[in-house]
């Protein structure tokens, strides 16, 4: 039990594998102070309000400790990034607090370049972090910026409003699921397991949805617990309820060929880290909401309708269902 | 491996254990939303500028595991808030990311009291976080804010300058140490090991030292490498030297009854987790310096003088003194 000093080694690798992580950053927020003091130092123009979310992403727990280094920092970033994007922010910048068994170079250089590579294509700079030996973890703290009183909180669904969700639903948890039965290399699957694969190592953060959404939604959440869990979140928020439409949930085919119907449910309604957004609208904005879907070629779909009632209904074929026994479920 | 699902029992706790932790904020600034959304949000005056610091504390490597829960997060916190000190900001909120091996709610009750304590003694709000379930991890993220401008940095450093510390050095490092050679109980040392104990558990952030700084001192640090290498990093990030005068180390008298020189040496030098500042001000500044350390009950010891070399020397009794063999000591 020593105390958190850092070993020159340590400070040299922090140096040599997380500088030059900056990138131009936009709507007039500037950084005034990146990696290598005590704090980072940000200003931010006063039409802007400022949008942060930590999340910590353990080996083993949340994604395979032997994956590729790369695809674990793109992950994690892009996931931290998703809560952003449920907010209507755009990406500023982050910061990174890395627990690591060794220091291996050849991983560092990997995690360090899928890194960048993700952070670059947003334009969201590295500015500070905290490096300590220990099991491995990732936590990163993303920070954005929205306009002031214009943030997508999950408080606002209204009843009557119309429940969309961007994106595919279960194709991440398909991956896991793939994953625990080890059937990653069966011959058939190939195809479908490539697409899974792309789902839950490359979640696409819903940026430009999300901003599109500011001055059109009444709420938005990212699908990270499950769109059950999730949906749950808004209702709870909201004290409103939801009608699902079940089929109507946007699926791959991919999808539906691999996985029993009840796994696909279990899938697509109790399986996190899709990391799409779920947010609802009123009934008027229908048509706009779909048109601006498709001018993003972002697709978006409605899957139900918020109620006054405190619980969450499944319907399928115009018939109430009942969706108790999927995991992530809750009465509430 | 699965995925970053949280479970009823999971929310429930967030709720019960980190809510209510809103406190004032200051200087204008504006928490518009907290713990319970994907994201939180803040306004700031546009007088303002945001600092913001990561930390991360792994159970025994940066506390005993076994030690009380509160304590845990009392100096979870506060050395966390000990960056914003160092960069002359007043702290304003901060995010926690928690992993822990299982649900103890006698633990999480303990961890969550001693944080909520000392979070609120310096309004700082829990505006949000992630708790994951895995080995014993404490990382937070502090948030600050400090006048356009003004923020301390360590590259401020000019050639001359006084070199001051707050406080004493090397008592939390002793702490560690009794710890580590099973002194702690030792009879003859109890009201030491009672001093080390709080230096170590209940570090106090400099922030009023910290914030009348801005407009007095070239820069600044906190002590949490320890004095040698963290007075380093501002020769460094200054490109400049050091001479440091051994004989004006501020030590208890507690430090140098228990030890033996050199050992007092390691711990003042080499001994980390002070959370003191260490900062350097022009010479003509001396007396203002030391009055507004009696002014503000804050002791602040002159050490030594910035050089334009590239070393740090060591002086005791006007002679020049080899030092290579403390930890912590490094050519550069």
């Amino acid at each position: 039990m020593g105390t958190n000093k850092k070993t020159h080694d340590e400070f040299q690798l922090i140096e040599r594998f997380f500088s030059n992580f900056s990138f131009p950053a936009s709507h007039g927020a500037a950084i005034t102070l990146g990696v290598g003091d005590d704090a980072a130092a940000i200003q931010l123009p006063e039409h802007l309000e400022l949008v942060f979310s930590i999340d910590t992403q353990l080996a083993d727990t949340h994604f395979p400790v032997d994956a590729d280094a790369g695809l674990i920092a793109q992950r994690a970033f892009l996931s931290a990034i998703s809560d952003l994007a449920a907010m209507g922010a755009t990406p500023l910048c982050f910061t990174l607090a890395l627990s690591l068994p060794e220091y291996n170079e050849t991983w560092l250089a990997a995690f360090s370049e899928g890194l960048r590579h993700s952070a670059a294509a947003l334009n969201c700079s590295l500015v500070g972090g905290d490096t300590t030996r220990g099991p491995l973890s990732i936590t990163l703290q993303v920070q954005g910026t929205v306009e002031r009183n214009c943030s997508l909180k999950r408080s606002g669904a209204k009843n009557g409003d119309l429940i969309f969700v961007s994106g595919f639903l279960g194709s991440a948890a398909a991956y896991t699921k793939l994953l625990q039965t080890n059937r990653l290399e069966a011959p058939d699957l190939q195809h479908a397991v490539e697409l899974f694969a792309a789902s839950y190592y490359s979640p696409i953060p819903r940026i430009a949805l999300g901003t599109a959404l500011t001055t059109r939604a009444h709420c938005a959440i990212d699908l990270s617990d499950g769109l059950f869990a999730d949906l749950q979140h808004i209702c709870k928020a909201s004290r409103v309820g939801a009608q699902l439409n079940l089929d109507a949930l946007p699926l791959l085919s991919e999808l539906t060929h691999t996985f029993g119907p009840t796994e696909v449910q279990q899938l697509a309604l109790g399986g996190g880290d899709d990391y799409e957004l779920c947010f609802t609208v009123a009934e008027e904005r229908r048509k706009e909401i779909i048109k601006m879907g498709e001018d993003m070629e972002c697709p978006v779909t409605e899957i139900g309708r918020i109620t006054d009632t405190g619980n969450i209904e499944c319907y399928s074929n115009n018939s109430i269902v009942d969706m108790s026994h999927i995991k992530g479920y809750q009465h509430f």
